[in-house]
């Protein structure tokens, strides 16, 4: 919520990251819009929420080789805000992978309009169950290896 | 909520909710729209965040006297699916106020198409810091006093 | 509502409103947000319809007993704007139910930003025919009594 | 038109009709899209009427000089559903012009997706008042001679 | 691109515009929101083409006697910004029928708030394709014949 | 449009892809939902174009160093459809720098819920132009040296 920039502001956000981004594509990117503005003029965190859920949904689809419900989220900060015209990136990486259940890590980067470097503006983990056609929980599908490099977003060579 | 259906659930339900219902109006209450599906065909779980973050939002503006921004979640969990139809209402309270900031607690609940009584589906706490004109980081106006049953959705007989 | 800061307006709203709404909840709550304005700046009219029709269909809903459709609209008045950022909740009370249609009276209360006391904005008379799964008219189901203060949206105490 | 399948039905339509099609621009047209369905699948009433708002206004704005606002609507009527796909066309006339306010009828046709011939499926009086910049009323301005055959649809020769 | 108006950009219009607008209807009108908008504040250039290939789509639906899908857009110029409040109308004619295609020239026109005519703000070619329920392509149903001023949208006097 | 799969299909896709994706990111990736199909139940090809749009938008604006407007799309292709649940992404290559315009080479390509390669579905070239505050056409801010490997996705190190 400080309003400071530059250097110190560099090294903050190389501090918060944990997820290596040089080693991972985006699990989602987008424009933040006009339409997704709160009634303040900036971008809405729900909207913000949203992007980060459909990312970490997405990354454990394919971790656990089918369909995902959201159990929980923990640890969800919001480090800056979002305005209209950033580039909006989330990036994901599996921490632990249960029976039944994923635990992604998802931190979110802005590439300002007039900006050439990413900086983080949230951080959470969200916690997503294996679920059969009924809803039901299932076991996880032999997940396949992962690590932080590793993630859903990864195209194949 | 006297003909609830199941005593089981309701049991659990109420063991569930903190919040005292019949004392605080909803603060955010709408329909579940086709719109707001997942590839699954279930309502997507950040369009629950969404409403959450709204629901908490408004409470937190009032009760600052002013904007505010979202700076973190916690202990959120997705007890049950909501699914197309679904009426859904977000029910805050105040739990805690800082110099700056506010912590809202958060529970959404579902009346079904053809349920009559509400269940509860999440729960959550969003803290909000208000912001002045700038985005920076205000004292709490003069906070009305509160409590679960005086949130800011209650109107007074 | 008791630091309304002008009882003439207040008198003039309590002059409109026909629903008891200290023995009524909402039907439907939201906020007005920027992605809701028309070329002008202000909140469309037709998402102001769209909240109303949603509201009064699922009083609707669950007085019938299942789905309905809309059949008709009278009485609808704009009596002032609504702005973006403002509280808006429908209000809803069964007026006169029919072998299979059923009447329903939706008022629009609004609370601004920086308000403390709701404000009405709109009224409306809005028809529903109870339907069956081939989209023709059925008869209401055993309708439960009802009048403006036990409306669909009541929650027991 | 001339190839409508059912005589009956589009004696129907003819009575139901006021507007001379004909000799009028449709205000607004567009295709009811699967984002525009309520939870039973139909397209929403909210939707339509927000269409036939936006419609009204559009051609109040221009009878007007400028800018306009929704007061009233009366003789809402939906005679059949609107469906995925159906294209949805809005045409209006002027019916009364007050000193500060104008009266619209809208009617919306339909042309399902298999079909060659419009069907009517709703129809309505919209009354618009003109506003300043401070949303103030402001006499019409000097509104040009108008009948159902010259609405604000009309292209330039 | 150029910031020229009046007589010059009214002939330039003139030239630009192949369909014969006053023998042709709208296939779409619709008006340009606030939620339309780029980061920029004017109307998104891929808000339009989505217009476009709707009303194209639903030219060639009708043309070709069913489903469609959009295969190819060649030649298309945005000729001058959409902005908000703008009357958007996408006019189509038939340019071509082949076995399973149809290639549609479609023509974005505005009515600007202040405006009376309408000027020309966009062209481009789109070729749809015959589908069957499975996705294949089909033979296009003995298309009825077609001129520029017959198009899909064209009611009879 | 064939329906073909597999080993033919790949080499297709390999053959059409022009941009080298192993040393590209993706300019915008996002899940097609259920709110972005049409009638039929596909993708609407107008989302995809706007997708594609708003992606090569934003790699011009970072080429063009600020605001630009698109001016013309040429040589736009769909090769397969895309469905509900597919993981949607852009890439783009800047292939011609003039003075006051831009054209940008983007491709879409999909990954399916339970694929693992992602296959091409589009491919165009759309071209902006570098705009200022008036809108009118400005030269081209020093571009940055650019390729296929360097556009405006690429996150520093």
């Amino acid at each position: 919520m400080s309003d400071a920039s530059g250097h110190a502001e560099r090294a903050e956000n190389e501090a918060l990251g944990v997820i290596d981004r040089s080693a991972t594509d985006a699990s989602l990117r987008t424009i933040a819009m006009p339409a997704d503005t709160n009634p303040n003029g900036d971008i809405f965190g729900g909207w913000i929420l949203s992007q980060m859920d459909l990312a970490g949904g997405t990354h454990a689809f394919h971790e656990a080789g089918g369909r995902v419900a959201t159990v929980a989220v923990t640890g969800m900060k919001f480090h800056k805000p979002v305005v209209v015209g950033d580039e909006v990136s989330c990036y994901c990486s599996t921490e632990r992978v249960g029976r039944t259940s994923i635990q992604v890590r998802v931190e979110t980067w802005v590439r300002r309009r007039h900006g050439a470097a990413e900086e983080q503006v949230t951080e959470g983990r969200f916690t997503f169950v294996a679920i059969d056609d009924g809803g039901r929980p299932r076991p996880v599908d032999e997940p396949v290896p992962h690590s932080g490099t590793h993630d859903s977003g990864t195209r194949t060579a």
